[in-house]
């Protein structure tokens, strides 16, 4: 007889066979109250499947043991809670998006992974009926919803996720990469979308996800890479992930000029936009050559003005918003890249620290002696 | 031996053999004052070539007798002395940039077409140097410079380009039609950018372009076609043209409800810009569904507000500028267009009036109750 | 023990409110012998499951009541016993896979589709592991299976397929339309590969699938449309349908130099290759232009000989293999196409037979009196 | 006073000002005899340009001193006289068609080069009036004629070209490398029309182009490069140049197993085929996963049984032909690879020569001692 981790059920019983039986509760961060910070909880509930019964996954979903779990910028507003945090995240819900774990119970219309597996999975969560969903654009599905954000998510011990959302894991790919396969997915659809194949290649905005880029672009065929930001640590880690020119914007150079000056467009032929503040974005585009490409990854917070004659329509450019990863062009793109031993993530992934010190995570990304963060549940 | 129109020259001595002999002045079109108007001069000198010499084309330039010239919004700009024109246009220029006519005379180092072929021509003029002159895009080359606009242009009996900018006309193309074919080019150029086969097309602006556009995505094999306007006779003319529904976005109906419902992705697949409206432009993206494509040809007079979180990024939509024609791949798609014989342009192209009665063209275009005019140079 | 969909069963029990309830036994055209012809059976057994119960859907699973079912070519080929059928065809299966229906039952995880919808099928079955299930392309995944060749099909009252492969009907497609979309399908994916908006279209081979890619290269925008048969009748009805040269190649006409007169580029621009017939492709390749694209649906049974340096490598020419079509982009195309009302598919569908009518259906077939022959089980 | 190499003419005076006036004979490789072998020639007179007049560019043209030229597979077909030579290349002509050299004349209707520039060209030379020409794609021109193939080529001292075909060299591109970009651009050319990057690629054939390709595909991105040849040593040096695996077929291991092992789809993204050989061209088209690309290079010397059904259509793949170099994109990439400094080019151009040790090229070229080989005419 199988059994489900909190109560038996002939409705959705989960195979478990093999796997761990785990406990009735578990440790959590919560966003438990609607104001800054995030909690301690080492009592939560397990979480809760589709059929509604706590610690049992659906029909076609699987529940996750989580290993590690990084620590996203989203998490920090959350954290911090700004105003888009309190405009969108329900009070109560267990936070993080992305990590690595093991599979420790299934529905019984799971057919496509199995208990045992070692895994991550993508956080946009899709019914899969919308028009994208059905044409290869679940991650533009209109019904979106996010781990972490929108539904109980992964600073715990245990998640649940549908089974179309898992991702078995390549026994080469190490967990503490594994644990940011959703940002390092971020940059890697970027990079894929825009298309950087011998190409120069301009990124504006040095953050996780920027650096990510710099060295998935190198890896990805970029003939030449321009960075640009206010940080001159970031700038020095870009140079050392393969940056061939970076730039600080304010310190008044004609940066721009130094691009022109090296491509024979007069301008670089792609423009990667990870920043998502208007002054990058308007300087990115002068910095663009005529028929180039740009690919916008950052948000920015409000309608900027935007000079869209001169901009895009005079330049003849090509302008891809991108957002999430696609599933699963995204992953196995990323999977190969990763494989080929050419990413340098160590130097952007600068701390893994246990689950229970995650103050200090928060505080070491403000304070930017951190890049990006991987809270270990297993130490 | 051979002659040039008004002198003999060892260095540029053109082929004119089987055409007329141009006499040694002209009509044309000048904007001779720095002020509202157009002047006609019976007694202009013949254009220059780029030898220097007046009435002989440069070794690689043809010489071409206008039959037939279409005006232009930009005309009407440069006729209006707009803040645009007063900013741009060199007084004393002939004006006019689209038409049909004859070869009369060719350079020494001409190839590629010869005295007495019937053609039209590109208006961007480029040195072919630039990078993008030199894979495939010399529309949007750094150095490109206007018929008409940057130098003297085809209202006029005699107008000069080089013989890379000739479009040799096929026999089956009226001149009616081959007299438009640069504003026609823009439409094609448009639809063809972004691709409209079995897709649902929004058109925002139905001006000259906008109702071509919309006999042109007709026939390339739209689907469904919207358009917005704010002038019912144009949204009556868009119908019959092949829209299948058309709105005015000032009478306060939810038209963008209505593409809803009428598409299965929760929005156009297609957007084609053609007003250049901050208000248009901003709300074709709120039509336009999750993963769609927007295609820009509308010129915004200025920079303005625009919501790339929602409109470009969380959308996944792609975007392209759009400017000019592509040489030559626009103007070959045209050609197959017109001669499907699918393109209803009768309706668009509402006067053709003699070369004299141009006061009367720009009054039919100020009025709205012309739409395109072709002055007849031979009438 | 297993159960029909009427029996409550803890295991799997399928949501059949508001639906007729099936009966125990069903009509169906079953494969009964290693031997030409196709046998009625009046009282099989309902189709069985994924969880292996007769007449009851898997957990993710639909089980649909079947109102119409389209005569494919592949039909014929297991009527005739053909070597390709011999060599793949279970005895004892039911055959069929183009069908319109109404789902009666579905499994306990089904939650994209629900009992009462009006449906058809995507005949293309895969676990969803594959890459290429997980890249937007199930059409081609290597675990493929299909309807009414390798598992029970739709020339029966019930079929039961996954609910993923369920394509809910728009209210204005008809059910004899309904019932067609699988080949209907193939030729939109075959169009839509190669891209005709503007375009010359060569299509080889005037079958029930080319004489459909006529009406849709038509409807998507092709400009000009070629097509060759050795049937007269059946070149008679491409012109009908909107071809605007035919040809038989068998009569020693130069039509090769025909299409090169009537295409700028020596050559038509798409070759859509229905055929599979050795002498077709090697004269469609040779009809194709440098740098054209081709399409290939036509399966040749056996390896050809093929002239890659000159059909594909000094020609600069794309070659795309199509196969299925593609979820669900294909569908939508279709879709709009269908809504459209630009399709010409009423004389393309020549007969509509009660169900029992079958063996005329095939003589029809056989004869070419017929095209494509729709049964009606409820008649 | 400016003058012409051997006459002075105002009918196309060339501006040779700044550059040393050539000498009225000079060094050539000629392929004297409808026999094996290429015959040295001190006193061949100067090549003729377009306007008959030896040693003088034509209107459009320029003349070129050569100082380093490489020697390609083509000029040993020429050499060895097989019977493709004998179909194709007319007895008197001057060989050869890769080269890098200085400008010393040009035509009167030159504006796009001058003299003293450092240059080499592509010798696909077309009139530019073909449908490809007009449209991006010069490369598959009807018209196209080849240096040294179809008219007088580079191994001499002069030759002239059109100014068309002239590509000015980056300061920074070597002789060596610049004299070899003819080979090389056929790699790039084939790389980047299929898209390596963060793809699996497999290169079937180790030849000059084939061993450029694998450093190509590593630079622009491939994520794992698999080569397959029979020959041993150009195994080896493909996996320094960057192979992850290499594979002589003939072994009879099952090297399209380890493929299939180490790709997620079951085979490689990428095929470039780069020998011409059937059996390499079925095996390459076996080891293609589903959906993949084939990029086709190498040239069949006649039809070949080719497995179209499973190669081709049930697989959904894609394929290119690929013939020369786009002019220029493929040169702009190729410029970008070379200054990225990732190419390693320095193994595969194993010899520089001096001009009259050209027997000694062939014989290394024959026993594969040498793989390309560079004359210096300099020297």
């Amino acid at each position: 007889m199988t059994q489900t981790p909190t109560a038996t059920t002939t409705e959705s019983e989960p195979h478990t066979a093999g796997a761990a039986v785990p406990a009735r509760t578990m440790r959590a961060l919560v966003k438990s109250k609607a104001e800054p910070g995030l909690w301690f909880d080492g009592q939560r509930r397990l979480p809760t499947g589709s059929s509604g019964i706590v610690g049992a996954p659906g029909p076609t979903e699987a529940m996750i043991r989580v290993k590690m779990a990084g620590v996203c910028g989203t998490d920090r507003h959350i954290y911090e809670w700004d105003h888009w945090a309190q405009s969108r995240i329900p009070v109560g819900i267990v936070t993080g998006h992305e990590f690595v774990g093991e599979i420790v119970a299934v529905g019984q219309g799971v057919t496509r992974v199995k208990v045992g597996q070692r895994v991550t999975a993508e956080g946009h969560i899709t019914k899969g009926t919308d028009f994208n969903s059905r044409t290869g654009n679940a991650h533009i599905a209109r019904d979106m919803r996010i781990l972490g954000v929108d539904r109980d998510g992964c600073f715990a011990d245990y998640v649940i996720v549908p089974q179309y959302n898992v991702w078995p894991l390549h026994e080469d790919v190490p967990d503490r990469i594994a644990a940011v396969m959703d940002p390092l997915g971020n940059a890697v659809h970027t990079v894929m979308t825009a298309g950087v194949s011998a190409q120069s290649v301009l990124i504006t905005g040095a953050g996780i996800i920027g650096l990510m880029a710099v060295t998935v672009a190198r890896a990805a065929g970029a003939s030449k890479i321009f960075v640009t930001d206010v940080d001159p640590r970031r700038l020095e880690l870009a140079k050392e992930l393969g940056a061939d020119f970076v730039f600080d914007p304010t310190r008044g150079d004609d940066w721009i000029g130094v691009i022109d000056q090296h491509t024979p467009g007069g301008g670089c032929d792609v423009l990667l936009e990870m920043s998502g503040a208007a002054s990058a974005i308007n300087a990115g585009f002068t910095a663009l050559r005529n028929g180039g490409t740009a690919a916008l990854l950052g948000i920015p917070g409000k309608p900027i003005e935007f000079d869209l004659s001169n901009h895009v329509i005079f330049k003849g450019a090509r302008i891809f918003g991108v957002n999430g990863r696609r599933m699963w062009a995204t992953w196995y793109q990323m999977e190969e890249l990763i494989l080929s031993g050419r990413l340098k993530l160590d130097k952007i992934i600068t701390h893994t620290l246990p689950f229970e010190d995650y103050e200090r995570a928060f505080k070491l990304m403000q304070s930017g002696d951190g890049i990006k963060i991987v809270l270990d549940l297993t130490a």
